[in-house]
């Protein structure tokens, strides 16, 4: 059995807050405490508050290449010029949609920036990701000791043919973000079909289905009970090399 | 808390299976039987299993558009052929891939037809998708009765921009596989950035962190703990309208 328990308590994380110490109290809270194998899972938000990534758009100045992209995708052009400065590569722009790689290697919408759900501080404000989210699980997997065997950093990503967003892992420390089973046979002995699972990903995806966006507000939990093993492996691992993009 | 049951005990899916009173047979096991809004989560694999949507590959005559088609993405032609059969339009063609969009919607690799974890019955044998995933779904849960107040036939996919697959909801009955929160607005009173949840594809994800693909081969789970509410929706909402395809 698996367990996706909700971390309570959490106040609103603030920047220069000591996230690993508000978590590791939050955790110390759970009945036992943290386990061998549980995962934490963070959403970005509360790692970016911490790290303080806001950015107020009254100080960002666009440049003609962020203009007319804001005029083509019908976006603020200050916005548009924070999303070209986190990203390598602009993948579609369209009226209402920019989807872009950002500089960690996703591809996603509007450079992974956030404009809800950022509490007091101004309209003007957004929250950019951690530019190395890998190095950001780790940094605070490290902090946590005993507290977080594995963690991710989740963000919830749309899907080019599904509709809705899912909670999908952009940094992992402490276990294999990709499970290979390439060359393994399947029961009956032929080469299996399907042989890479994002095991970070599907994670992400469970402890999303209590990390409500907007009505709890829920920004971490713990996901119990898997039998990973196997070396640690970042979730850098699941993303698919630019030379392997079957629709750039 | 949110648990995730791997139903346990089920034996090999064959043809002509009545797969309901298995899965109820199984259910029974649980401690206390099945709960309000339980998710049953099955695999498309015992589905199609127990509705004998077998082919033997033997049967198959290719024509000339699948013979191009095969020697194009170096594949059976037999096998292409079936998959433009399952489809009704091929989405991207090289080597080693042929992503097409099912007669369902859903657009995937290989037209969803499996290869693998097929049982005995010949090398040549492969397993079709059904073809209404959300009608399949809505049968299952009406034979399950009280079993399951929520049912969904999952199977995994790969992502265009993300290594891996993980798994998503083909079909779903007795709740909302897609979460519509356009218009609310977020706790600080800005409206969401994030307004649709894929909700059913969340739990799909969840259920396969137990359901193994070749190791355990657990081809069933319960989803516990969730609190939906509002009318069911099927799974088909999850599919992006082709009009809205930005990667056609």
């Amino acid at each position: 059995m698996i367990e996706i328990l909700p971390l309570a308590g959490l106040p609103e994380i603030r920047p220069g807050d000591d996230l690993a110490a508000l978590l590791a109290g939050a955790m110390a809270g759970l009945p036992g405490g943290a386990r061998a194998k549980d995962i934490l899972v963070v959403t970005q938000k509360i790692v970016s508050k911490a790290e303080n990534l806001f950015v107020d758009l009254e100080t960002v100045e666009p440049d003609d290449e962020s203009r007319a992209l804001a005029e083509k995708t019908r976006k603020d052009p200050r916005l548009v010029a924070l999303i070209l400065r986190e990203s390598t590569a602009v993948v579609r722009a369209i009226p209402g949609v920019l989807i872009t790689r950002h500089v960690s290697g996703c591809v996603m919408a509007n450079g992974g920036i956030d404009q809800s759900n950022l509490g007091p501080g101004g309209d003007e404000r957004v929250l950019l990701l951690p530019r190395d989210p890998d190095a950001a699980a780790a940094r605070l997997r490290g902090a946590l000791g005993d507290h977080a065997p594995a963690l991710i950093i989740s963000d919830s990503f749309g899907r080019p043919w599904r509709v809705g967003v899912t909670n999908v892992a952009i940094g992992a420390a402490g276990f294999p973000a990709l499970v290979d089973r390439r060359g393994a046979p399947d029961r009956g002995g032929r080469p299996m079909a399907v042989t890479q699972i994002a095991l970070a990903d599907l994670a992400a995806a469970a402890a999303g289905l209590i990390m409500g966006e907007a009505d709890e507000g829920v920004p971490a939990a713990i996901v119990r009970g898997l039998a990973w093993s196997g070396p640690a492996r970042p979730a850098a691992d699941l993303i698919r090399p630019v030379a392997e993009d079957l629709f750039r």
